[in-house]
């Protein structure tokens, strides 16, 4: 299945943790494996805190600062930064299935990466059995 | 399955291969994945060398200069640096399994990540067979 | 299956996504899940953009500046630099098969990450239906 994300902001994190157990609900599948992709080359996904939002905030400034927005880049679009940093959060997660529902540590939730927004972004999740 | 490690410092990588391995030989599975999860936010579990116990301090210490310990952060705990190097490092990494053993290059380990420790930590391994 | 590329430089990128749609065409399988898995821990697998290859300059030399060839680092082989960025890239990704073949992006590639060069690297893939 998958589902689209309207973001808001040039760089931001955002919650999608209830649209994935919404996904592994609907399918069914009691103990397997769930995997959550992101088709876009400046977004990214990530598992982080979600008890207090200024670890979003962190995680963001830390990552301006070792990858700055602006820099000696040759990338035309200006964007390299977005680039580098969906790179190293990744295109995907994965969620182990336990009792129809992933299984994530008490302050786990997954969050798509936008590093180069606002824009609309697509999110794949794909549910295996077994 | 899952098991616990107790971690020792503040920032350490802890090779668990044998741990996988073992989850690997009593799952009776031949030819699959294995996914190995940490339900935590400030470690991760990466994969990297195991013949030089430098590199696992190298790659601290690169990571301690890109990601300071003490930075101008905002969340109250002050453990941000430790919630930015276990989202980048990432929450699981996955293991191709042939003839029943997860296949590894020659010096491969898979090491949970510990940035804000001691704590104990959970590790939980999946086992899809295919 | 597995394959063989034969780098050309210290640090690259190069672009492998023509062989993993074989792999998952010559598998047969229609809809599931193919891993990439890189067994080495100065190279890494990662996503990103196709479309103009100052990207992957960029993406290499934002690496350069977080983590640095030459530092104060003590793995005597002195490749210490490569073994943190295979760690950040990661030994792996995940790609949903959707109509037997890979889901990806419009500018969406998948790169072998050279960081160690040059060198003879192999790539596993693995297909799981479901």
């Amino acid at each position: 299945m998958e589902f689209t994300i309207s973001t808001k902001r040039g760089q931001d994190l955002i919650d999608i943790t209830s649209y994935i157990k919404n996904a592994v609900r609907e399918s069914g599948v009691k103990e397997g494996l769930a995997v959550v992709f992101v088709p876009h080359t400046t977004a990214g996904v990530t598992i982080n805190e979600n008890g207090d939002p200024d670890v979003v905030t962190d995680i963001i400034e830390g990552l301006n600062k070792a990858f700055p927005v602006r820099g000696n880049y040759l990338h035309f679009e200006g964007n390299s930064h977005a680039h580098i940093k969906a790179s190293f959060m990744g295109s995907s997660v994965n969620l182990i299935i336990e009792n129809a529902s992933p299984r994530l540590g008490t302050w786990q939730s997954v969050y798509l990466c936008e590093f180069d927004g606002p824009r609309t972004r697509r999110v794949l999740v794909k549910i295996l059995d077994g």
